[in-house]
């Protein structure tokens, strides 16, 4: 290997060349000075106003201790055992406990602060809302052992339930979406919309916390689907990559009377969703039994025990083969 | 900015209330005690009953330190030159092997455990798979710069093997499952799809281990797509986002049988597969040379040669513009 | 529970073994200086001989500092009030200075080598454009503040600016696009894909540097989103997850003459995307107020007012209600 011409030595960062450093550094100042006047100006530092927001470090710690706790030996890096289990739950619980209080906290007295409301029990609703959700974690792994039992048997892909709660990305966002949508029914602003949009960025699903959900519920794959916050989906539906589960989009006149009500589909009991297929609308309803085929675009109720799919694709049999440019 | 008004001075946490927070945590007790009962009740333990699990944390520095080997220079943080290089690379090996026999013994071992097996020699077939693994290392260098060529000559906004190689999600995928894939043929269980959940978690993109995957593989952009386990994908195939090549739901009685089979299409030589298009089912061949348009479904074969596409979609002129919620 | 049987007990890492353990790594020896020879032989260590890349640990931190600095209070773990808010942005962007002038630096001296450029200001350069960058920050905190307000006006599920910013995916992604399309604009090489690649990875939204994008622009949801280099997309445009506006491939010998040219769509001001929509070509414009239906594929220009969807779906009613398996 040879040097290459035409370059100087490096010249590195600014110490070597003290004299144009502290001129760039001079420069700085003015700019610096103005953001912060701004920043002073505007709403930007609303947040700053307000009490402090959940941090998102807390949120995730909780998450993740959480589903520690639902499927113990799991996620942790210690060894468990029959003898350590309890001590290793425990503790998991008990820490969970303390920060997920305080993180309610914060976002209950944010909203107090942003709305203007009286805020006289924050600390006390945030120890009741954490104690409730801690109450609530026998039945949440019973419905998510019946969630990775529904993946097992409908795919031949998968070896072990280990596998499942290992690897998938299904079962870890349903996993949130359970928490997130106790926490939700609750009424705790801010932290559940944290809790769907971090696990949101680790598998590319996207479940509102607001959505209902019934048992036995399987994503596969899971990439790109979007499941919106007055979605209604019964037991035993399957659902893979790229399933949108959504609402028509609205005027801006109209946002403010359509807040709250029903805008997204319902889903009866047993039915598949290929990759793919969005379903839009609240009066959308998709009959029992349905199986809706990849890609379709559906806004209007599909009765029970139907298929619904794309007409096949046209074929074009090309002259030049390697032409491919021309056509699609 | 002036103090709001109807807010108490914030509390903080638990400590500035004493006496409420001692009753809080005597409510805690109890549900803690519950959940462990519970565990040691249901099987919500066996992964603490069966040997130590892989460590996530072990695998994602593994696949981080093979990357660092096979592009040498690009992911590390310190310089690298030609005179440290080769103890850069060395040391990097000689921790991965340590690492790797580890994580594939605790794979291993984890699988006896689960199915009642003997398991007399899980620490050594942890090292010969680790040895084979590493002896593999110039034949995936060799197949990684043919797939970053690929990417380069297909893709106008490449302006360097450099950029394909630092950012090109499609890039990662590939490469991880090229290691994968290694130790999927060599029965290694667990670890495999451990890695490919991994990267589809980081880039949207989900490739089986198990899939069959030629040469100059192309993935552009990448979100969205799924590849399953008994694909076979030929040379000089291009795919974008949100392609699944996967297989056709089974019902839940007949997947014990299906498992094993051949479930996902083949793909030959030479195809090109827009982005959302769905090609579905073990009996699929997707002929050299095609060219799938985006958004199709496919679940029949199609012969070379052929462009297959959507019919163009119906326009609907508004006579009222702005009135788009009616439409869609 | 109950040790299982046939199992010796866990020998552990190779420790235990010290025999066997030092046959491995006799064996491991030979294969680390093979794919050392291997390195010295071909291009593999190009990275390694053309000075130091940019570190992506920095870029990930220049990127979240900005962000901080966009959006004071939301994402740094400290508590900000009116006092100590300007010390806190002032610190933040003196820090973001250094790093991204260095990562600049690095950036443009890679470039320089790997063409055998002379590079004689790459270090004043990279204190210029970082200065360029942080002068247009209260521009980016104008644009941005826009941005969050369009989607809150356009989702009934978003309650308030502060759960759209900190956590609305779309957010962010346009958030480092305007940081990166900035640096793209002053021809810096690397950095602006590294970095638009960081967010695609962390969100499933992938939008080139290059795209020019106007005001009011919203991404709702978003994995899977890929808008190429050469986009023009004008205000108030809304798009949805999966959608692309991308080019056709094109063969390979024809990429130079290709490379720089408009090869992605243009979209006029007030256009709504459905999810899943793929709109291609350099030619294709999508007039004013268009609505595009969800999963069409548009290769050719549609004009202003115009609704464009699929056609209803295929229903078939089946006999067997639970034989699934032979339909989609």
């Amino acid at each position: 290997m040879t040097m290459k011409k035409n370059h100087e030595a490096d010249p590195g960062p600014c110490k070597t060349d003290a004299r144009s450093c502290s001129d760039y550094r001079n420069r700085l100042s003015p700019i610096i000075d103005k953001i912060i006047a701004t920043c002073h100006d505007t709403r930007c530092h609303t947040a700053a106003d307000d009490g402090q927001l959940p941090s998102r470090e807390a949120v995730i710690n909780i998450l993740h201790r959480l589903r520690d706790v639902l499927f113990p030996g799991y996620f942790n890096s210690e060894k468990i055992d029959p003898v350590n289990l309890g001590f290793h739950v425990g503790r998991a619980l008990s820490d969970v406990f303390d920060t997920l209080a305080e993180q309610i906290r914060r976002s209950i007295r944010h909203d107090c602060f942003k709305y203007d409301l009286p805020c006289t029990d924050c600390a006390q609703r945030g120890y009741e809302y954490a104690l409730a959700l801690l109450e609530a974690v026998p039945e949440l792994q019973n419905l998510l052992e019946k969630d990775v039992l529904a993946t097992l048997d409908g795919d031949p892909a998968a070896r072990s339930t280990d596998e499942i709660i290992f690897s998938y990305p299904g079962i870890f966002a349903v996993t949130v979406y359970r928490i997130a949508n106790r926490l939700w029914r609750m009424d705790v602003p801010i932290l559940p919309r944290m809790m769907s949009e971090y696990v949101h960025g680790k598998t590319g699903i996207d479940i509102h916390p607001g959505a209902t959900i019934g048992e036995r519920f399987v994503i596969d794959h899971g990439t790109g689907v979007v499941i919106g916050e007055t979605a209604v989906i019964g037991n035993n539906v399957r659902i893979y990559q790229g399933v949108t589960i959504g609402a028509l989009s609205v005027p801006a006149g109209r946002i403010t009377e359509i807040r709250g009500k029903k805008r997204h589909p319902t889903i009866e009991d047993d039915v598949i969703i290929y990759s793919g297929a969005t379903i839009l609308g609240g009066d959308t309803v998709i009959g029992a039994r349905c199986v809706i085929g990849g890609n379709v675009w559906i806004t209007s109720s599909v009765p029970a025990d139907t298929s619904v799919m794309l007409e096949s694709p046209r074929l074009i049999y090309r002259k030049q083969p390697g032409d491919e440019s021309e056509e699609p």
